[in-house]
């Protein structure tokens, strides 16, 4: 956060007062040399952002397909090399891919989503209450939020309790830095509920079923492409999380009374 | 948008219900026989959407710089062949840059943001009443975010009347569907506010010096990055419009009791 002089207007008057504003700044990733591409976003976790970010586009499966990697903050630059020493040209990056598998008419945009993307065949369940007291303590473990209005928050979260809370300016860099943790800390993500403030868009939902789990909870409304792909990954997807109500969206049988 | 049976989640019951939820779909764009980027959109407003995102991303300046632009909805697809028959990769996009321009530490992140991001001149003021009313307005015109919860609202306006407003999923589009309207019908934006419910980060600011208004209104907060540039560009900011009060970030000459 900085501080930052500003004019509130209230009441009819304009005063000046002292605020504080949600930090974002760029980083821009090399890999094996080349760039590949530039993040805006909230400058924490930037090594966890880093790795996420690769396995989210598919880059890297496991934190050991990094061979190095150092972030020099001041300068908003991640250095990324790859013990696959491929030129980004060569790799499966980013293009659009319209293609059924497995039988189904599954429609996924980015090649990359068909190899990372996978169906959740996770047992775990958590109950309505669960639900709700888990979105709670989301939004009361962002203190940065409560000052600054700027932020999506998200969470790993067991059935009783956030593991790992993270912020950010942007929607999937909170994801990414999530994910980043759990590559590198090899921590397995089948019985894991992602806990999240921001809109459910297809995008969340390819994340969220890369990272492989099979609950993600939302305090506010999902897309029909979210759904349509939460249907068929086999994700239990929960929306509009506020005090004691929530929407269930696709495959309820995971949140039971 | 798309109705759907849900379970919801009150008073310790489940129940069934039929709830509308906000489409979602892609939109992939061909430049000169190219693929060029995919978003993921609100379907409407496709061809505005493909003009504002070109000029966005500064590869035209004005509609008629577009030989010809074809969208296939049902598809997704929108081919678009320009006057300059260049091949994409000899085009100046997407690549980050920092430099130094006009004598200040200016840094913007990709090339083509130097070449249209411009300081803005305007000397439009509004008043605070006006202000408090034109948020108002934006979230009276929104019939489809009152119904699904999930879209960014963002519209044109004088200091009366909203003139235009647009909806979508994705915080960008909705702004680059107000720019590909004003390109192709070539309404001057020097004068015009843009009154958005998002939060301002410094991509919605660059786009709003593109766009060429001087005065952006929100509803929610700023970045650290978003005041800068707007320090910068000269744009005055606005944000936490929220019943009869607001906070002014940047140059609040143009707000006036």
């Amino acid at each position: 956060m900085r501080q930052r002089q500003i004019q509130t207007y209230e009441d009819g008057q304009f005063t000046e007062q002292s605020d504080e504003i949600a930090l974002e700044s760029a980083l821009t990733i090399f890999v094996n040399g080349e760039e590949f591409a530039t993040l805006l976003c909230t400058p924490s976790y930037l090594e966890e952002l880093t790795y996420g970010f690769l396995a989210s586009e598919g880059l890297i499966r496991v934190a050991g397909d990094v061979q190095s990697l150092n972030v020099v903050e001041e300068k908003g630059f991640a250095y990324v090399q790859l013990y696959n020493q491929r030129r980004l040209e060569e790799m499966p990056v980013s293009k659009r891919f319209i293609g059924s598998c497995c039988g189904k008419s599954r429609q996924f945009y980015f090649q990359n989503d068909v190899r990372t993307a996978k169906t959740v065949m996770s047992q775990t369940t958590i109950t309505a209450i669960q639900c709700l007291n888990l979105m709670k303590a989301l939004q009361e473990s962002s203190t940065d939020f409560q000052q600054t209005g700027g932020l999506h928050n998200v969470a790993l979260a067991s059935g009783d309790k956030l593991i790992l809370s993270r912020s950010d300016i942007g929607r999937h860099n909170g994801l990414d830095k999530i994910y980043g943790y759990c590559l590198k800390h090899q921590l397995s993500l089948k019985d894991k509920i992602i806990v999240f403030s921001g809109r459910l868009s297809s995008e969340v939902l390819l994340k969220v079923s890369k990272i492989g789990s099979g609950i993600v909870l939302s305090k506010s409304a999902p897309t029909t492409l979210a759904i349509d792909l939460a249907d068929d990954l086999g994700i239990t997807t929960a929306g509009f999380i506020r005090n004691s109500r929530f929407n269930v969206y696709t495959h309820p049988y995971r949140i039971v009374q």
